[in-house]
């Protein structure tokens, strides 16, 4: 594989068609109407909740400190001295502090403080590192794990209740009257205490809908900050989401979150249709860790938004430190980052047909709609395989200082072919073919003069 | 971790509610409108093009024959004689042959015979081994490279041109009208060999819509069996591939192929949203591998169709091979499955929070969409961290064949806890707390008597 050093392929300026280059006949590119919050959605970042459901997941505190630290500050915020990380209980990461090198998400959840003694400290320490991004703790939707979340200094409680027929009967066996009832009361309490409120379904898209417009619109009226829609079991579909968040759209002033499971691989594809419907804020995890195989992952999130948002998003966040992030995570829960992971996969910039690579080298926008560059990544075009093409071979040659015709690449290529026939080669293979070829030519001429 | 007896979801027995106990008063399920195809879909399996592709991908014959085998025999049709596989150039795999054994997909895509000089060979080879799918080639669209196609006696051939402006200047240098006319005049001639055959363009969502159905329009009246849309860089989303798909179904009669690419984490949610809107056949590879970080996964979209069409999926296709049908191309082209993945991903049935555990005890279907049991496998309930729940751990007493009461069983799962808040607890750590537990309750027992 060999880098290039072709023009690379950046997201258009303009924020209103999508995807980039995109000629402006094409009438299904444009997804600004009215109700669309594509250009200024908010994440919730679940990684040290969410996460923590994930099978793999044991996080101390260090641990969940440097993560959330990654992911939270954004540049210019003064940056978190390091004695806030060295007083914490396992001092065992580094230390070093460099407000640039921070992602910047807009919230922080953390798991519920009454699950266990160390996971109520985590959240006081957590309040006390005076992020820039607001902090959220995730509690069911009772007084008393409302008290002990306000109690650790939270800037938001999210109430979650599950309001599916499944989860009314096999869950916690109460009827959407006495939810509505005890969400009230609980709503109530925790604004009286200044602090950010949210109500959320669980399990939405198999709740009643008539149920749940009418529980959403109860909060909204009591003046919570957002109703949260959450496809708990991984099972809804883009146009599920976005007709019944259209549909909630109109029925609550609030912000509107949601929560996406990827059983059916849909977590990315429903958040960007969630925004598309009004939507205001989208949960992620680092690499989507939660229970089961986990939610919409952050990364891919970006992926998919830096293509609809070009603009919002390479402001907002900084996607430079994704990489970094997401190997953070990937190490504390013993993870390989997946080889198909948008962005930062290990050959997601990587082409290998020939006319892939013959257009690449041309112009990197033909088969890139991401800059590999706004992530801190670069490009990479395979030429050891039998599908290779004499573009990317005559590219290969000019790098190695070769002069050849061609007919004389058209020739060298046959022969890489031939040999990629027969077995797997590495570039030092086929670098050592073209050198033998192009030495070869010379003879050839050297003899006839 | 522990094996759970509860009775296992499965999916409704009526196809017209796609998520299984979906309430009739949820509006927002049902998607068998009448232009919908997901109850009646056809997969075009391409590993054995696409998937080279992959940056790692290096397929020898042998490997080529039993990944197909895998994926496209279907039950019930006669099994590969053995000497089929024997007689093959590299025969280093078992020859060992089950028909039931296999997965069913309707198509199989080979790589260009024009490709190299072994890519005939195999494709030939493949040609002739009797499979029960329809065997592919996909090649550009010019008369050499159909003429070749034909020759290797495939059943059908997959033409593919670029149509974006990007595509046109950097790439083959065609207008529209010329690539129309070579078009028609390559299709006729693989019609009048008595060969299926698609046009598809390249770069789909990034091409003149205008100039797309001009030249759909004139394919489809030439009489092409199928007309493809590509999203070649993968930057579509759901609803954009709703629009065009929806508006192409209009314009053309013949069946339509969708392909995309993942860049963005959408290639599954786009493949489903193709086939609302009216297309017939998705191109998948096993684990998605293909270019960059490749396309729709096989075993995903099997995740996401399961729930949205189970009769027509579980009947068709057989689901219990998936697993072993991915750990051969993983091992093949040297890559891990990813830990996220749909399905066969390590935690894809992991539960681990108190309140899903309690409430997966009760019954399944209230955290899980999909029986894992469709798939051969089985669920796990982790009982091993601070944020398990007394009604899991009551379960693993039960199983234990330990007798305690509630607040017993409570008053042991705040140790556990405890523990957990420590350090990382295996399932023998676990069992260990509850035994020694137990024990000292004995113990009490014994000194009161």
């Amino acid at each position: 594989m060999c880098g290039t050093d072709a023009p690379v392929a950046g997201p258009v300026s303009n924020g209103s068609h999508p995807v980039q280059g995109t000629p402006s006949s094409s009438p299904y590119q444009n997804v600004n109407d009215f109700i669309s919050n594509v250009n200024r959605f908010k994440i919730i970042e679940s990684t040290l909740r969410e996460g923590e459901q994930f099978a793999n997941a044991f996080f101390d505190t260090a641990t969940k400190v440097r993560m959330q630290r990654k992911s939270s500050v954004r540049p210019n915020h003064l940056p978190i001295p390091t004695f806030r990380l060295v007083t914490l209980r396992r001092p065992r990461f580094g230390t070093a502090c460099d407000p640039s090198d921070e992602f910047g998400v807009d919230y922080i959840e953390l798991t519920s403080p009454v699950s266990s003694p160390q996971s109520f400290e985590d959240c006081k320490t957590i309040c006390g590192l005076g992020l820039k991004a607001k902090i959220l703790t995730h509690v069911r939707c009772n007084m008393e794990d409302a008290k002990k979340a306000v109690e650790c200094g939270v800037d938001g409680v999210d109430l979650v209740i599950g309001t599916s027929s499944f989860l009314r009967e096999y869950s916690h066996g109460k009827s959407i009257q006495m939810i509505e009832k005890i969400a009230l009361e609980v709503i109530e309490y925790v604004k009286s205490q200044g602090v950010e409120v949210r109500f959320s379904s669980e399990d939405s898209f198999r709740s009643d809908l008539v149920d749940l417009l009418t529980l959403y619109k109860a909060v909204d009226n009591a003046g919570v900050n957002r109703v949260g829609v959450a496809d708990t079991v991984g099972g809804a579909t883009p146009r599920m989401v976005y007709d019944l968040i259209r549909t909630l759209r109109g029925v609550v002033g609030c912000d509107i979150e949601t929560h996406f499971h990827d059983d059916t691989g849909c977590a990315v594809a429903n958040a960007h249709s969630a925004l598309e419907a009004g939507a205001t804020h989208i949960d992620t995890s680092v690499l989507g860790i939660g229970e089961r195989n986990g939610i919409t992952p952050l990364g891919a999130l970006m992926a998919r938004m830096v293509v609809t948002a070009p603009q919002y998003v390479t402001k907002k966040y900084n996607l430079k430190v994704l990489k970094e992030v997401e190997e953070l995570v990937a190490s504390a829960v013993q993870v390989n980052i997946p080889f198909n992971n948008p962005i930062t996969g290990f050959c997601a910039f990587t082409h290998k047909a020939g006319i892939h690579a013959k257009a690449i080298l041309a112009n990197p926008s033909t088969y890139e709609i991401i800059d590999p560059a706004l992530f801190g990544l670069t490009r990479y075009i395979s030429i050891n395989s039998r599908i290779t093409g004499w573009n990317a071979i005559r590219a290969r040659c000019d790098q190695l200082g070769l002069t050849m015709t061609d007919d004389q690449v058209k020739e060298v290529t046959a022969k890489i072919k031939q040999m990629a026939d027969i077995r797997p080669l590495a570039i030092d293979d086929t670098d050592s073919i073209i050198h033998s070829y192009h030495m070869g030519l010379q003879k050839n001429v050297e003899q006839k003069a």
